[in-house]
């Protein structure tokens, strides 16, 4: 008995162990549950926990800088449109593969999307390979274009000095098969339109060519299979000294002291055609064929560009060598030039603006068959010169509008706000730019002063009087004078009275 | 002897035996090697192999397409200015929590970028949602602002109807705390003046409020936490008929069949101010507070759209619900009229247009201490519109120009290059859009005929006998008539001759 009660009770000892494992893993269950279900709830109603911010480099635009990128776009497309050119625009992201051994070294920076099913994509990085893989598809052999779109960059950003990773390019390409020379020298005069209309102070435009620094490259006895990577290193030295690039091109890259050198000789010449004229005396050089080839397109670009009277803006460099794989034959930078400035107390960041060159083969890499199309295009770097006007407007004491309102529709008195409504609904479906306060009753002195605020410059009073004698009073804001004008006439008035701004 | 010569063979065996494993593991390895290599270089260099297309559910736009895009911004643009707004831009990408719980069952649809390392972002959905991330960002409690961008959803495509992955946004919004429903009517006198300017054909505009939804959802017995599903179901009544709706609450959603019946009795309800007086008068309606407040509003919306003369084109629709969470109050959609068209042989492709509503709480998601700040907006549906200007010139004869260039500098005889070149020169600076053929030596009938097929109208021409006389020919390739103009009047008579234009 004794024995038996003692099994009975062990054998109870192990059903409620059983019964307790089963109600803690019950309870483990919908604790995970519940612990679920709260992660789920601080996604969904986590609004306090939000870091409020844009990704790193990029920004928003408020409606200041946006009154100043809209100043600099004008003077942009204005010059494009000039020079007889069509628009066109592309998907902001492209198929992987399209990117893909286009951009060598960069290709590293390229965002891509994730994997969410379907195709692999990732956001375009220039507006160059685009253009085209947009050309290769379509079969077009033959097109003048510009397009002005934001394009993505993992790079470090240093946005004070207009680097961001969400940027604008403006560029304009000209594709064909053409006569040597001619569309490339408009594609510089493009540049020096640009920069002289944004008046963003004195500047020069580096030129060189592909086939020049690849013949210097052979003759300084570069091994061919080493020329693109010594071209970036060449391409450094805007920012770094000769020694450092020097110790580059032969501590990583194994070049021959000698090499590098021979380089060093070259890459300190600039000049004019002066220069041209010496390269293409110059013993080695001048036994080169593509230096040769290089030399005598320069010679003629320099002729055209003396016709369009700019070379004294232009500066042949043989320092100058662009980053991008795809470059094949002119290339060219223009760089601001740092000055004194009355009236900034920090000078001016200074850099690139604009940069481009001939790219040859880049069609061709899309095309089932391999046929090329010729092309040659600049890019203008925006940001940097949204920078400039932004410091150069902050310092100035000019009021930007970021409006075009031409009157406010205003009451003198309480109870008229349907009398406001009809009138600017008139105003309105007159073509005319007007505003009212969203309040039932507003002072007329909040109104008035709205217009100060917003240099808004008339203001149409609507009062118990006015209505009875079928006139608007019209007010001048920077004058303070006010006319009676009878209604018909209101529009046309404001019309004349706005004509100038 | 024999035994030790089997052992030294076996061991001999063994030995090759695990060479020759050695050897296969060593040379799978190197095939694996090579394989590899293969891959990389198959990416790098396999342009024989590229898909030439776009990403699924974009496109490119050419020159023809962008002429008519940008025809269709500049009335909506003209539009949002001529209502007083300002412009404002964001990034392309947001970080991702700022998108999440935005949307409701349409998350699924956002891009999100690949974690490269850093932060996780995601293409905007719309553009509401990063602008109520910038009020917040900004501590902007007062703004009117429009913004034009591409936004991208990961829907299913249906090219030929206007419907894509990536596509355009015009968005116009007024944030503030006014008088009640004042900017609302703004917005809807705004979606009416676009409608009609791009000469779309008839629509109507349909109003309803999320608080009349709601208190209709009440009085119908629709337990609380089924109001927003139950409304997302309400939502395709536009698609599908009201059986198939009534099943989905029904079956899907769990709701009662009565409750149904009920809901189905109200949402075939549309009519104007006589219906909203009804529904005032509705036994079970005018009980429900926030029905009551919807109602009320609704009257008020009714009354200043009479005063902007556009009652006409409204219809207070109950079934209409809008999909988005983010809704408050008012909600709007524009829906084109079906209509006989006598120059299509198909009929245009109809749907909505626009669309948009009020939402108060949206702003205060973003903000720290959840601060409010109310906002009503619409937005505009251009890819549709694109669709049907599209098609529509199709239909048409009308041939649309892609440049703006008015005239082509020609040369009569050979030789003359140089000056074009100084010629186009001079016009290009003194602001007259100018082109000239990429060779040097054009035949003068290529010329002309360039000028026919892109609708230039002028040509000036150098000759030798020009050159002499310091004359240009001025052709006008409409009449074919020539003229010579002193070269210093050249610039004048092209202005005054192509003014009309």
């Amino acid at each position: 008995m004794a024995e038996e009660a003692a099994v009975r009770a062990q054998a109870e000892t192990v059903r409620r162990l059983k019964q307790d494992k089963a109600d803690a893993d019950e309870i483990a269950k919908e604790v995970a549950k519940l612990l679920e279900m709260k992660a789920q709830l601080g996604t969904d109603d986590g609004k306090h926990k939000f870091v409020l911010k844009t990704p790193k480099g990029t920004r928003d635009f408020g409606p200041k800088e946006m009154a100043i990128r809209e100043r600099a776009f004008k003077a942009i497309i204005s010059c494009f449109k000039r020079h007889g050119a069509e628009v066109i625009d592309t998907p902001v992201f492209e198929l992987k593969e399209t990117l893909t051994g286009k951009y060598g070294e960069d290709s590293k920076l390229i965002y891509d999307l994730k994997d969410q099913g379907g195709e692999l994509l990732s956001l375009r990085y220039d507006l160059t390979v685009p253009f085209a893989r947009y050309l290769a598809m379509n079969k077009i052999t033959n097109i003048k274009r510009y397009h002005i779109a934001k394009v993505y960059r993992r790079d470090n950003p240093a946005m004070t000095r207009g680097r961001y990773r969400e940027f604008y390019q403006c560029d304009f390409d000209i594709a064909g098969q053409f006569d040597p020379m001619i569309p490339d020298a408009e594609c510089l005069k493009i540049v020096h339109e640009i920069l002289s209309d944004l008046q963003l102070g004195d500047f020069v435009i580096k030129v060189n060519d592909r086939r020049i620094l690849d013949g210097m490259f052979a003759v300084c006895g570069v091994p061919d299979s080493k020329f693109r990577t010594i071209c970036s290193s060449v391409d450094k030295l805007d920012k770094v000294p000769w020694e450092e690039v020097r110790s580059e091109m032969v501590g990583e890259k194994g070049l021959s002291p000698e090499a590098a050198d021979r380089i060093g000789e070259y890459v300190q010449l600039h000049g004019g055609l002066d220069l041209i004229e010496q390269l293409l005396q110059d013993p080695k050089l001048s036994q080169n064929k593509v230096a040769k080839e290089g030399l005598g397109d320069m010679k003629l670009l320099f002729e055209y560009l003396s016709l369009f009277g700019i070379t004294g803006k232009i500066s042949f460099d043989l320092s100058l060598a662009r980053g991008l794989d795809y470059y094949t034959g002119v290339i060219f930078e223009a760089v601001l030039l740092q000055q004194d400035n009355e009236h900034l107390e920090e000078p001016l960041s200074v850099g690139s603006v604009a940069g481009g060159g001939r790219y040859d083969g880049l069609v061709g890499m899309f095309d089932a068959k391999g046929r090329k199309v010729p092309c040659v295009g600049v890019s203008i770097g925006i940001e940097r010169i949204f920078s400039i006007l932004e410091q150069r407007l902050e310092a100035s004491e000019e009021k930007i509008r970021t409006t075009e309102t031409q009157v406010l529709v205003a009451s003198a008195q309480k109870k008229l706000l349907e009398e406001r409504l009809k009138l600017i609904s008139e105003l309105w479906d007159a073509g005319i730019k007007a505003e009212m306060l969203y309040k039932k009753n507003p002072k007329l002195l909040n109104q008035l002063q709205y217009c100060e605020e917003t240099g808004i410059p008339l203001v149409a009073i609507v009062g118990e009087q006015e209505l009875k004698d079928g006139v608007v009073k019209l007010r001048i804001v920077a004058t303070r004078e006010e006319v009676n004008v009878r209604r018909e006439s209101l529009v046309e008035e404001i019309r004349i009275r706005t004509s100038q701004c």
